[in-house]
């Protein structure tokens, strides 16, 4: 019998994980976090958003050595340039990663190893309501579809409990499906 | 008198923006859209978004020149190492581009000149939820605070409307504050 216990699992290190939730366990207050992220307007359709800073664990996080820069557009339809995904592009992707993430994590607490997990969304969208031409129709996606192809070493109920078990616990999952409020505030220079 | 009309005003061709509008007047069907991402997993919390092709005005859009490229990460904290910014960061700035998007769009439309747009987002995350250590907390932001700052050659009651009309025509805050029904399938191989 060996004693040496695999740790690193779909590329997350489980020890970690587990030492994670009993510091959280101990001391509730450490799940406080905030995440942030600051847009400048460029030129039309062209903006740019920088994340670096967060809080958690009851202190400001310095670890991220440089800050992020994501730039949004819109394509030529949309009277934009293409300097980046759209906004709404942005919130499928934003989707994807958190629901992709939660299943590599529940398969590596739960001793699945995976070989693929590849997810295809689509958003339907009629325009009409966010160029407000019309009060009928939304502004956002009328609904979303995400399509999971998941292979690894378990059996397909085994897999099919793991994305079951990311959707129950995907943070933008649970916001995108609910909504959240938001608060706009505005200072004129 | 000039009879020269200015057209291009924040970077949006107004020309093409009013020409867009009457044609959807005109037919309806040409508003259907569908937008679409698709996701692979890389190693523990990397994973990277690939986007391009999206359905418009009856038919494919093939007008982009190549795919975007959109990579997703955690925090050393969360398990990551950092790879891009993490899912929940990713929503925010969906939500920040689509509202400066909407907000000079609506300005250009109203005649504003802009010389200035920026903004500042925070989410408030009890990660005690997602990490499924409680079922008392949300999974997502419980909050999300949205801070512009807005500069432009109109008073600030003009400026303050324009953001209120942004607030109610974007799709990303739209869907955000009210939610959208998500459907999961899944395939295993």
């Amino acid at each position: 019998m060996s004693t040496t216990a695999e740790t690193i699992r779909n590329g997350v290190d489980t020890a970690q994980l587990y030492g994670t939730l009993d510091a959280l366990k101990a001391d509730p207050t450490l799940a406080t976090f905030q995440f942030r992220a600051r847009n400048r307007w460029i030129d039309g359709a062209h903006n740019r958003t920088t994340i670096r800073d967060f809080y958690a664990a009851n202190q400001e996080d310095t670890s991220r050595a440089e800050e992020f820069v994501v730039d949004a557009g819109e394509p030529a339809i949309l009277l934009g340039t293409d300097t980046g995904p759209n906004p709404a592009e942005y919130l499928l992707h934003a989707l994807a990663a958190c629901l992709t993430t939660s299943l590599v994590y529940v398969a590596a607490a739960r001793g699945v190893h995976l070989t693929e997990v590849e997810s295809t969304l689509e958003g339907d969208m009629d325009v009409q309501g966010a160029l407000g031409l019309s009060d009928e129709v939304r502004n956002g996606f009328e609904r979303i579809r995400v399509s999971f192809r998941v292979a690894g070493d378990a059996p397909e109920e085994k897999l099919r409990e793991v994305v079951a078990r990311a959707q129950q616990r995907s943070a933008v999952f649970e916001m995108v499906t609910n909504g959240v409020p938001v608060t706009v505030d505005v200072a004129t220079a």
